[in-house]
């Protein structure tokens, strides 16, 4: 990369946005929210209750389920309005028996995981010859049907950033190369885990089939896994594995999504919406994704209201089924969609602290930005000139044009953990959570407090 | 701990030992020696293959046996002689399944793994409920029979020491914990693993029952779920879990051990015996234990010798057996044990860097001691004033009476990994591993061409 003066690039891209504002009315509160988020204990403990008195809560189970009933109940004595479930049906995939070994030319077991959405292998699996291909681009490579009757395997490294910019390039692998592999005649795909870490851990997560393809057995290995069948393939004889992934489809299964309000004292200038997911994997207890967000939104409301109701509504989403699609985004879009919503914000990327603010408000919101910004500013979060895009909870919220914030988490760890049985507690940083809670208590404060429009009205 | 002067308690313990000395014609060799084995590939080679194209190699299996034949051919191949295999037989406990996952208050999957000779439940599990100690001083206060019919659970966490100390203190859980809990009227015994990581990765181990129990399930919980089980515990209501361990017992099973010799110009002096295990637990591929400790040993026996033949003879000893209680050991020690001995030293704890060296030596060899410490001191290793004692491999040997030097290996992250699925090859540093081969090439030239007699004549 170039080197660039930054400061004549900020003033250019930055130069309203963030230049000093004199202290508003509203700006007077805010170092008090901060400093008292900083020692909250709110969001810690709802994600200690969630995942030890719930633990794993996939999508569409019964454990989601005993999930919503906790957050209701949690959301009620932590003094929320209007809290309640709004239903959905989804079609939920079942994870069974997770099996794998190496049968030729040096047996030995393998430990991974079916991938969301994965076909079942017979009871007694199926074995064949493992192609390997290094990246991604290779299996593309691949000529059609050369892949009959064999099982196919990617094993493209994906390293840690801090904006977790990887997920979203090396992720493709996960999401594309199951239906590129059945495409070409492959039996079974097994990818390397989309993670970081170096564990005997395998990385689930949810992938898609295209619409021409069958779908065929996915799984991912765990990084060390990978890499000793790349060594095993490495020493030039054919290589044999025998698989067992057993796994089942349900349709029209009950999910659903939590809602609690902060009511405001203006109903006509929009919610200020801030979301998170109340689901997770089924491996790990779900600690950093997404208990930590929905800790982290839920404390943070509270703290930013503490004073007495702000102009607009604060709502809380925890939404079901993020992981499987983000089936429960678009229900509250269905059944919300039409509402006046001045803000969306989602928290859903672990408990680690808050780096960086993005961005994407109307034209003339100049001055809410650079407020915002001040606020963060003491907790040692820097702003960026990238458009923030919300995640999967919010997505069509913010396809719609609703203006939003990403308070950007540091993703350096995040990865290691992600989708893995070792989502526990423990990877949860209370101090990090805690910055967390105050960036966004004040975010929520200056966006639900603020006289501009937002373009609500 | 007090402070004090190091200086002078240093020259009055060690005041003889380590003065400095004149270099002897010996010491022109070990600069050379030092830093060719400081580039040295046949430790890494010798970890990377046996991992591969052998993996998990538990005692008394068929997965051993491949992993003798595996390691006398590449000890043929790099020129040792006198490879050989001795085997003996053995009883061999077998693990099966390992699942268990709390029934009440709030139902989940628990990771867990049996401990060695661990009793086996019925094929469909038993169930009870859980009363927890907090350390084993708790289980060991219990009134006689107040376990009857339940399972003990005791979760007495471990920390990281360089040393590796707090296994020998905190492993006690995991060796007499089964026999106590049997002892008072416990059906099944849950530990906390005898491990300093946070992963949901299950630390095995051996335990032996003592002679007047009657064995019951026994297996250890990976920290996190040790965690999240003392959590739900915490909460004050009866806490019921079921375990299902399957295992069995086989009996004389073969087993072995390989040696493997480079001849010295005086037989009478005496051998100098490196040892290491060729076995592993079944859960990861043994890596840093105990691969690495026969790859370091034979690179180093190499290194010492390149020059051409010292006084004595270097045996490697690659001990079958040692992970569930040194059957390898004592087989040495029957066949050999009579013959003269100048010198035991074990690798068996890890790769990471060695940073002290222990010595227990006749009377009188100071000086030895003395050009030992010199040969490892560019390398960053200290000396202790803890006498040397070996491991389990050469216990025999050491108690008695063979002179003993113990290169201590930082054991820092050692119990992160130790008798996991997660002790694979990536976690084998390969500068630390050549330091190691450094250390013990200067440390084994430097006492196999002793003219001291070390007690043999």
């Amino acid at each position: 990369m170039q080197k660039i003066r930054l400061g004549t690039v900020t003033a250019l891209v930055f130069g309203s946005i963030f230049s000093p504002l004199p202290a508003s009315s509203a700006s007077t509160g805010i170092p008090t929210i901060r400093e008292a988020a900083l020692q909250d204990n709110v969001a810690w403990d709802f994600i200690e209750g969630l995942t030890t008195e719930v633990g794993p809560r996939p999508a569409g189970t019964a454990r989601e389920e005993l999930a919503r009933d906790w957050a209701v109940a949690r959301l009620k004595r932590l003094g929320f309005a209007n809290v309640r479930t709004e239903p959905y049906k989804m079609p939920v995939w079942l994870r069974g028996r997770d099996e794998a070994e190496v049968i030729a030319p040096f047996p030995q077991k393998l430990v991974l995981a079916a991938l969301g959405n994965s076909a079942s292998t017979p009871n007694r699996g199926l074995e064949s010859e493992v192609i390997y291909f290094p990246t991604l681009a290779d299996l593309q490579a691949a000529p059609d049907g050369s892949l009959k009757g064999k099982i196919a395997f990617v094993s493209h490294a994906m390293k840690a950033t801090q904006d977790g910019s990887s997920y979203g390039y090396f992720g493709a692998t996960r999401r594309q190369g199951p239906s590129i592999a059945s495409r070409k005649g492959a039996i079974a795909i097994l990818i390397r885990s989309i993670g970081t870490d170096h564990h005997r851990l395998a990385h689930s997560g949810v992938q898609m089939w295209a619409d021409d393809v069958k779908p065929i057995p996915a799984a991912a290995l765990s990084t060390p896994d990978a890499d000793q069948l790349v060594r095993i393939i490495g020493r030039g004889k054919p290589v044999r594995v025998h698989i067992t992934l057993t796994s089942k489809m349900l349709q029209d299964q009950p999910s659903g999504n939590v809602i609690a309000e902060i009511p405001g004292k203006d109903p006509s200038a929009g919610v200020v919406l801030a979301a998170c997911h109340l689901d997770s994997w089924d491996q790990g207890t779900g600690a950093i994704d997404d208990a930590s967000g929905c800790g982290i939104v839920a404390a943070a409301a509270l703290h930013a209201a503490k004073a007495g109701p702000l102009r607009r509504t604060i709502r809380i989403l925890m939404a079901g089924a993020e992981e499987v699609g983000g089936d429960g985004g678009r229900a509250y879009f269905s059944a919300h969609g039409a509402e006046p919503h001045a803000m969306v914000m989602e928290s859903d990327f672990g408990s680690d602290r808050v780096w960086r603010a993005d961005y994407k408000l109307p034209t003339g919101h100049d001055a809410l930005a650079a407020r915002v910004s001040a606020a963060l500013a003491p907790l040692g979060i820097t702003q960026s000139r990238t458009a923030a895009g919300g995640g999967s909870d919010i997505e069509p919220l913010v396809k719609a044009g609703i203006p939003v914030i990403d308070l950007q988490q540091d993703g350096t760890r995040y990865f290691d953990i992600h989708h893995t049985a070792d989502d526990t507690l423990d990877k949860v940083d209370k101090a990090q959570l805690q910055q967390n809670v105050s960036a966004w208590a004040v975010a929520l404060f200056e966006t639900a407090d603020a006289p501009e429009s937002l373009g609500v009205k």
